[in-house]
């Protein structure tokens, strides 16, 4: 914890990087060059969704930061200054949030009325540049994202001096945090045929209570809504590392769906870094609008879709990674029906109905979305 | 888990109360009276700060749901359904969200095409109905709000079979469940000091990282955000049962002192169960804009108040838990600095100047706010 505390392996490696921003405008200034950093370009027209990796993915255009350009001076000064921050925080084998970043940067210019930063609107961009050109992941900068899901299942980790049996945890769960990368989090006696992934922690909660895990053997977690980043790339790692097949358990309605398809193939704001965050083998187990069919779901308990459903749906028919026959047929049907539903619909046909028939039974016959 | 499952202790207690209301009705019947529910008023009017416990509470003005009134008929056929499925679902000793409460009640009433509920939030006030007229608590009823909270320090929990070590959580902490009654969640070999209670997760995750709760042998949580009723619950038992003190470290701005105040006398919307959910002990650490002169805090990390603080402000004022003159004091100065800060804030005096200076000289001056 103290300021002598050994930098060793990943954490090396990125001060090297970090470092090479600095030396490269060292030798421009010495050749007599204007110092520039090479930057990617992160805007919509360079972001696409790369059918190799089955990802959202950062295309190769790249723009130059110039210090001698008043245009982009202060972002070049603000750069220096966070890649700076970012080495000192390494070095002192400490993580922060975002804000605090921001907050440890934000001073008046000697001499000037000039703050580095106004707000943190400013400062976040700038982590974004380091970590698209320097290819890093933001926990590999010790920068600390939100993380709210939990965990349980037949596993353990090992998180420091720690290792946590997450067979052991309760009516509640391991709260997961916001670094799961390998250097910090080991995965050990796992024993699970499969991960699955739920949109809400009140139906997470339900599978909890019921120890599904255990009759299952398998994982369940949740990010409660739209996962954080150290949600979507434990699971990743488990899919990867452990060959565990994921299943994703949300709303039939547009934003369930759409979060589907950010753990399955990343999200365009975070493009840069979805080859290391999005997992392309998720399948997507339910609700579907045909379930109401397969498991005679009573109409009462559907819901009306509004004119922003239809106007989502319309926009994710036409995205790339869901034009299989299978969605656009799932699309077609829930704007033909003109219903959604949620998870805790299943409900009416019994409180268990969910963890006892209907699970297992999709499970069973294979009945997914890819 | 299965139906066969003997109801004993408190849930006994529960399910008699429950069948109280319908025997009530039955002997109204059988007697030639009109059917009708008393159930206490729970609008502002009937809602004061009770000074004795000094929690916000529900008076004692009472109203009656007729079933023969035209205008209470279908809220009274509803609290019947609810209290029936409750009922159901502590004798199956399951526990369900509110909202699959909702929809497992929800059906079209046979010969007709009225349907029980419309939307939750016909059902939600029932459930609250049920709660303030037979004095139990959510949890109690098996009804499983949202928790979101996370939780270690030196104490390990008891839940079910399992015993959680929160010493041993590693970088991530326990997910508070939803129900933490004693019944649920015992609390063993506590050995620590007080409880500090973090706004917001980013803050908890430092206090975390640096170990704070093993270098200072206490308990740390977070609600992330306003806190749910599972991490009120659970401080006010660590005070009531334990005699720890509570101690509360939030952003200096309106609504940081707001969820203070909620820890520590309650919510109106929540008076009905505020004496089991509010710790009046709760002391106030930080921060403050005191703070910013004891801490040579630098301006540039201040943000100046907007229209809607010093509104708030000056509701805030006006409450009668913060009528006194510590608080007037800190409002007064608020105002007149015009200025708020968040936590994360002091990180500009260095990122471990939170866990390593800030709390620890507070805690040793007493520098406290009522």
């Amino acid at each position: 914890m103290s300021k002598s505390t050994e930098v060793k392996g990943k954490d090396k490696e990125v001060i090297k990087k970090l470092e090479s921003v600095g030396k490269t405008i060292l030798t421009q200034i010495d050749s007599g060059k204007e110092p520039a950093i090479e930057l990617p370009v992160r805007t919509l027209g360079n972001i696409y969704f790369d059918k190799k990796s089955k990802t959202i993915k950062l295309g190769d255009k790249t723009s130059q930061r110039q210090f001698l350009n008043v245009a982009h001076a202060r972002k070049f000064m603000q750069t220096a200054l966070v890649a700076s921050e970012i080495k000192k925080i390494i070095g002192e084998q400490a993580t922060t949030s975002i804000r605090d970043l921001y907050y440890a940067l934000k001073h008046t210019i000697a001499g000037t009325t000039e703050n580095t930063f106004e707000e943190q609107s400013e400062s976040d961009p700038i982590i974004e540049d380091i970590e698209s050109s320097l290819d890093l992941l933001r926990e590999e900068l010790h920068l600390a994202a939100s993380s709210k899901g939990v965990i349980v299942g037949t596993m353990k980790v090992k998180d420091g001096k720690d290792t946590i049996d997450l067979t052991k945890m309760g009516s509640g769960g391991w709260g997961i945090p916001s670094n799961v990368e390998p250097e910090r989090i080991q995965i050990k006696d796992l024993d699970a045929d499969y991960v699955l992934f739920i949109e809400k922690d009140a139906v997470w909660k339900r599978f909890n209570e019921d120890q599904f895990w255990k009759k299952n053997k398998c994982i369940i977690m949740t990010g409660r809504g739209q996962p954080s980043r150290a949600e979507r790339r434990l699971v990743q790692r488990l899919n990867k590392e452990f060959k565990l097949p994921v299943y994703a358990l949300m709303d039939a309605d547009p934003w369930g769906m759409y979060i589907y398809s950010v753990i399955k193939q990343g999200s365009i704001s975070l493009s840069y870094s979805e080859e290391k965050l999005a997992t392309p083998d998720t399948k997507y187990i339910g609700l579907t609008v045909q379930d109401v069919d397969t498991f005679k779901i009573p109409k009462e308990v559907t819901i009306k879709l509004n004119a922003l459903d239809v106007k989502r749906l319309n926009e994710m028919k036409k995205y790339d990674w869901f034009k299989t026959k299978e969605w656009q047929k799932e699309f077609d049907l829930m704007k033909q029906r003109a219903i959604k539903l949620e998870l805790e619909a299943l409900s009416k046909k019994g409180i268990r109905f969910i963890t006892q028939t209907y699970l297992p039974e999709k499970i069973k016959t294979k009945d997914f979305l890819p």
